[in-house]
């Protein structure tokens, strides 16, 4: 049954938490005043429609239904979880519990999107504490996995794991802190270097791009992977951390940053972070610096992705939860069903070239893997070498669009194993791929017979799919041109 | 002539500066009574033989002269820079400033990789005040770009911009401090944070790992492309950064961080931390860590290049500087020189299938601009589709493997362009790639002819290698296998 979430207050963050819910398959229900919500969550949806589902080299659940309403108690009928999203005032969040308590289901959690305030603070006046917790996202919240979820001890377990559990189902990573404190943990940092960074500026020491520069040439780099304290196990060396901390723990001492002071916000300081912010970025406007952000995001999280770390890791395990079951032998085999990410076009403007031959190889590694050459497998010092392959591009796609690699089994016999995929997006044909390869020995790094049980499976698949009927271009050499002239 | 560069000091940051030197082409002599150097800085530049060159997508130069000197004298003669990096000590580093200036030359830059001390007071005591500034690298120094480079007034202006245009040669970015201050920018905002995560830690909020997530799933992304400001302008949306500041302001002046406090680094505390970061990464040795480390940090900058963003710009403008002359026409055009990168290479432990697409991708891309089909021609609204190809996989490859791509013109006539590329790593061809391109209008998106300019290059190159040994493997379909079997 599909899942329901109401959205109470929806800007920036709260339309990143709805197009989470939405793109994941939840349908969704916005209570928000404001008249103009309706157009600031379609914007955020926008961005996130095409950023999101290329994160993922699976299917996307079909997008749930979004709907506003006028009322609290007609936009919590039913659900399943209520974000609410509404501004950093306490008296308003507690207003706004009274009301959801009142119509909500008492077993829906209820999470905060705040920064600042502690659970205890929002449960303080409320008729169930129990089912109130912090879940605090970070934007955009279409892209990012964190949330910071924190609890106190009126919470109910039960209630604790499932919040857990649906935090996990939307491809999020749910940090729980266990013991309360004033702005949870990544905002007390953020707060430190937004204060230092505020006087650096104030002194006129260095600019907004300046310190971006420091910033994203350095260290956010590595901690865009590893964090500090991994980062720093590393820069100890073998010496381990114990005599990193001794030899930089003094260093704490030093009076380097500004720490208790907080410049005072004047006009002309305000006046002066304008001023180099607009002439860092006043070339973009803020739609594109946050189309080229989702981009970066999308690049760089695909990029650990790769290397299966950090964020990467976790879109490995959320692949795995949505992989589809077995397929039908006597339909050619669905080997790939996603969407076109968008660091996957070139200067074209189109998907590229050799984009189509990743997705023809991930193809073949679903295959294979049906066939039993797995990971498993594979570790074991078998695998497939692919050794010729004829692309034919036939038509465009666009990033975001929804692609379907079919494939058949042209043969599997001994050494060899001939597939031939074809790529759709909805009916069209966009491309064919026709690939030879050759089982081998990952320790001789020669030719090999396959394991007995892959090439039964094979010799099966291949005998089903000789009943289907052969798609055009098998066997075909260069010159005879597909493309639309 | 070859660039000569002395380390002085040769430890985790001296030997990554030795290795970016070295790896850019400069001959490094190194001075440091450490016994272990030589062996230390051996295992770094291990690291940057394997990472650095495939950030890259042309041929770096070939490796400079790397040697070890008993005395400071001979370590400095002729050198062009000097780098010290000894430990943070005043007097210690005052001392080496004294011999270092009896015998280097007066032009030489000395900088200092010093993350504490300002350059007034290294240029204290020093002969020539002028000659030394401080350039304070990030770890690891092979791969990160950040170099603050912090002067005084009493650095001669020449030697200023022949230290900028030195960093930049490497491929770093200087970042211009002209006020200094006690840890100039980055590592301010580090003990910032790096004072919060003790106190998270001792007060039982958060371990080293959950500290690291919250960190490298969130914001850290964020940093990792835009840093602090640019980040916070997009979050501010349409209403600008002046909204934004005077909404967020205000909440600085809540006590969330703890400031000014450092918790006392007492055994427990110092034990607590090890003991956490043991559980967290303790699975890895440190030397695994850093080769996870670096091929994180090579995926993520490699994913900024397609996006031409952050660091990944800084790669690209540093690619156009090293890019090769025109190319003798009567022999098959060299279109690729470059090494393989690390994120290349997939679980049969060697280049992937698609990366071969993309390397003949690129070779076609040089082609192309070589006959006039470049950036603004494609600007205009004309370019090259490709239709077909059809690859060869001959032979493995390895991550770091130099290959080279030289390309024939087989046609090039009306809206045809047939291509054969052959990849080759030294003499051994590992694949061939054959493509037809169909010359498009980008607005109509089909089949044209192209400008006459390209026209006739095209005629010309393809005159010029009909003239060429046509090479095995053109114009075959898939069938006739070339793997070794």
């Amino acid at each position: 049954m599909t899942k329901r979430a109401t959205i109470v207050g929806g800007g920036v963050i709260g339309g990143g938490w709805a197009a989470r819910f939405l793109l994941m398959g939840w349908d969704v229900r916005v209570f928000d005043p404001d008249p103009e919500a309706e157009r600031k969550i379609g914007e955020v949806l926008d961005n996130a429609r095409r950023s999101l589902p290329g994160l993922s080299d699976v299917a996307m659940p079909a997008e749930g239904k979004l709907s506003f309403h006028e009322t609290i108690s007609e936009a919590v009928a039913g659900s399943d979880w209520i974000q609410e999203s509404v501004p950093e005032r306490l008296d308003l969040k507690r207003k706004v519990y009274q009301t959801l308590q009142e119509h909500c289901s008492p077993d829906a959690v209820i999470g905060s999107s705040t920064s600042g305030f502690k659970p205890s603070e929002l449960q303080g006046c409320a008729t169930r504490p129990a089912q109130i917790v912090v879940t605090h996202p970070f934007n955009p919240v279409y892209l990012l996995p964190l949330i910071e979820l924190v609890t106190t001890e009126k919470n109910d377990a039960a209630l604790i794991e499932r919040a857990k559990d649906i935090i996990t189902s939307l491809g999020m990573f749910p940090l729980h802190l266990k013991k309360e404190i004033d702005a949870h943990i990544a905002d007390r940092f953020l707060e430190a270097v937004w204060r230092e960074a505020l006087w650096l500026i104030k002194d006129g020491i260095a600019t907004t791009e300046e310190i971006d520069n420091a910033i994203r040439y350095g260290f956010g780099l590595r901690w865009g992977q590893m964090g500090l304290f991994e980062t720093y196990r590393v820069a100890g060396g073998e010496a381990g951390m114990k005599h990193f901390i001794a030899q930089f723990g003094p260093c704490l001492e030093w009076p380097w940053t500004k720490l208790m002071d907080v410049p005072e916000l004047t006009d002309e300081l305000v006046d002066m972070i304008a001023d180099q912010s607009d002439a860092q970025s006043g070339a973009y406007t803020i739609r594109e610096l946050e189309r080229i952000r989702d981009n970066n995001l999308v690049a760089m999280m695909r990029a650990l992705k790769t290397q299966d770390w950090g964020a990467g890791a976790l879109l490995r395990v959320q692949d795995k939860r949505m992989m589809p079951a077995e397929p039908d032998l006597l339909k050619p085999i669905v080997t790939v069903s996603r969407a076109v990410p968008l660091d996957w076009t070139d200067y074209n403007g189109h998907m590229n070239e050799a984009r189509y031959v990743q997705a023809f190889g991930d193809g073949t590694d679903k295959f294979m893997e049906f066939v039993g050459c797995d990971e498993d497998y594979i570790a074991n010092g078998g695998s497939y070498f692919t050794a010729e392959t004829h692309i034919r591009y036939i038509d465009e796609l666009n990033a975001g669009a929804r692609i379907r690699v079919e494939t058949i089994c042209v043969l599997g016999e001994g050494k060899k194993m001939h597939l031939f995929h074809q790529m759709f997006e909805g009916d069209r044909l966009v491309a064919t791929g026709e690939m030879m390869l050759i089982h081998v020995s990952l320790k001789t790094r020669r030719a090999s017979n396959p394991a007995p049980h892959i090439e039964e499976k094979l010799a099966k698949v291949a005998a089903a799919h000789a009943a289907l009927p052969r798609p055009e271009g098998i066997g075909r050499a260069i010159g005879v041109i597909g493309v639309k002239a």
